[in-house]
C-alpha cells in the first residue's frame, strides 16, 4: 500500500479489454485480480453478482495499492448486461465439452485483443466462478473461448493467476524487448581492439611467469583463453579491472621472487 | 484439495528448472508458488532461509493439491548452498541497477530453460523475498537477470503470481497450440458444397416469400448472406438445423398464408 488516496499510481489508461469476473466468490481474489491487472495494464473491471456482495473491504486490503480499479469497477446482475457495450468478448475456459466454437491460446487472444483495441473497439474477458467455472450460458456469450497451455494433469488455476497469465500476455503482445540483452548500465560492452589490448597484457605476463613455456601446446593454451573472453561480453569496465588484475597478480610474483633472491643472498 | 494421499497428480517429472525461494516471508505465498509451479509443470522448489522457518501448515492448505512439490523440497541456508548442484542459474528481478549481466524477458528465459534441460543440464530460477527482492549478492549467483515486461507504473507482483508468469512461459515454450482454432467436438466444418446447398435453399425461400424481389438489388443482398455464413466456419451440424430453421420458417408463412386466405374466403 502506498498510502496515497485512491492507491497508487497505475499508469495511463488507454482502451484496453474489460475483465469480468463471473460470479466470483473471494473478495481476497477480487483484489489479487485488481493487482494482476495493474500489472498488465488493464484497468477496467466489472464483476457480475459477486457471491458476497460487494464492496467488500478485504479486496482492497488484497490490491497492493490497485485502488483505482476497484474504485471504478462496475457491478451487474447477469453476464448480457456486463457485455452489452462490448463489440467482442473472449471466455476463459479450462476445458471446454460438446460446443463449436474458436478456441485460442492466451497469446493468440492477446494479439487479437490488440487489435480490436485498436481499432477503436471495445472487448471484454469473461473468468468464471473459482470453484465451476464458466456455465454453458456464459460461455454462450462469448465469441471466443480461451484456453491457456498448461499442465493438463494439474487443472488447479487460481482466479487471480487465470487473470494474471492474460494480463501479462497482453502487455507482452505490445512489447518489443529483445529475449536477451547484455544491460551494461554506467559502461559498454569492450570493443576488438580493448580486448586484444587485454589479452597481449595477459599473455606476455603469462609468457614472462612461465605459464605458457610449453611451446608445442602454447597456441592452443592462448586459444582456449580467447574463447573464454570472447564469450563473455566483456565491458571496457571489467577490461580495465582485469589488467589491474593481471599487473598486481605479476607485480606480487616479481616482488615475491626478488625477496626469494634476498634471502637467498 | 483432493483428499489423496500426497495430494494431486501433477504429471510426469521431467528435467525441469529448479524454483529457488530465497528468503520467503509468507508460508501462504509458499503453497501458492507450488500450485503455479503445477500449472506451468516446474517441479523441483527449494527454501532458502524462509522466515517462519519451516515446515508450516498453511503452505499445504494452499497449494490445492500441489503437495508433491512441498513435500518433496529443499531446505538451505544460503544460496551459494541452493545453487551447488546447478549449471545454469536466473534471478528474476524486476528494477536491477548498477550491474553488468544479461538480461531476459520471461519468454527469452524459458527459451534458454528449455534448450539448457534439453541438452540434460540442471538449471534454476531465483526469486526473492516478497518485500525487498533479491539483494545485490544473491543477483551475484546468477548468470542472467529475467525482467517480465509489465507496466512499469505498477511493479508490485505477488510472489506466485511471479512463479506463474515464468511457470506459463516455460510450458508454453514446448508447446504447438495454434493461437486459434475451431473446436468443433462431435461435428465438423462443412464443405463449401453443403454451405452451397443450405445457401440455395435458403436463397429460394427467400425468392419465394418476397425477401428478394427487388431484382437490381438481389444479387447484391445474395452476395451479403453469403459473405456473413463465410465468415462464420459454420459446421455440418448447424448447417442441418439452419436447414430446419428455413423450413419451419416457411412453412408457418405458407400455413400462415393458407390461414388467411380461409378467413378471406
Amino acid at each position: 500500500m502506498t498510502g496515497r488516496e485512491g492507491g497508487a499510481d497505475i499508469g495511463p489508461i488507454g482502451n484496453s479489454p474489460v475483465v469480468i469476473l463471473v460470479r466470483p466468490q473471494l473478495a481476497d481474489n477480487i483484489g489479487a485480480v485488481a493487482r494482476a491487472m495493474a500489472n498488465g495494464g488493464l484497468f477496467h473491471l466489472r464483476l457480475v453478482a459477486p457471491r458476497d456482495g460487494w464492496p467488500q473491504e478485504k479486496a482492497w486490503r488484497n490490491s497492493s495499492g490497485a485502488d483505482r480499479i476497484l474504485d471504478g469497477l462496475s457491478l451487474h446482475e447477469t453476464v448480457a448486461d456486463a457485455v452489452a457495450d462490448l463489440h467482442h468478448v473472449f471466455a476463459t475456459c479450462p476445458r471446454p465439452r460438446h460446443i463449436v466454437k474458436p478456441v485460442l491460446t492466451a497469446r493468440g487472444a492477446a494479439a487479437e485483443l490488440r487489435e480490436i483495441c485498436g481499432r477503436g473497439l471495445r472487448a471484454g474477458l469473461l473468468f468464471g466462478p473459482e470453484r465451476a467455472g464458466l456455465d454453458n450460458d456464459d460461455m454462450a456469450e462469448a465469441d471466443a473461448l480461451v484456453r491457456y497451455p498448461l499442465n493438463p494433469a494439474f487443472m488447479s488455476l487460481n482466479l487471480a493467476q487465470a487473470v494474471m497469465v492474460l494480463a501479462y500476455e497482453w502487455w507482452t503482445a505490445a512489447e518489443a524487448t529483445p529475449p536477451r540483452a547484455l544491460m551494461t548500465n554506467e559502461t559498454r560492452v569492450a570493443t576488438k581492439a580493448e580486448l586484444e589490448n587485454f589479452l597481449s597484457h595477459l599473455t606476455a605476463e603469462l609468457d614472462a611467469c612461465g605459464f605458457l613455456r610449453n611451446l608445442p601446446k602454447r597456441p592452443g593454451m592462448v586459444r582456449n583463453i580467447r574463447h573464454l573472453f570472447a564469450r563473455g561480453e566483456v565491458t571496457e569496465q571489467e577490461l580495465r579491472t582485469l589488467h589491474g588484475v593481471v599487473t598486481e597478480l605479476a607485480r606480487g610474483r616479481r616482488q615475491l621472487g626478488r625477496d626469494e633472491a634476498d634471502r637467498a643472498g
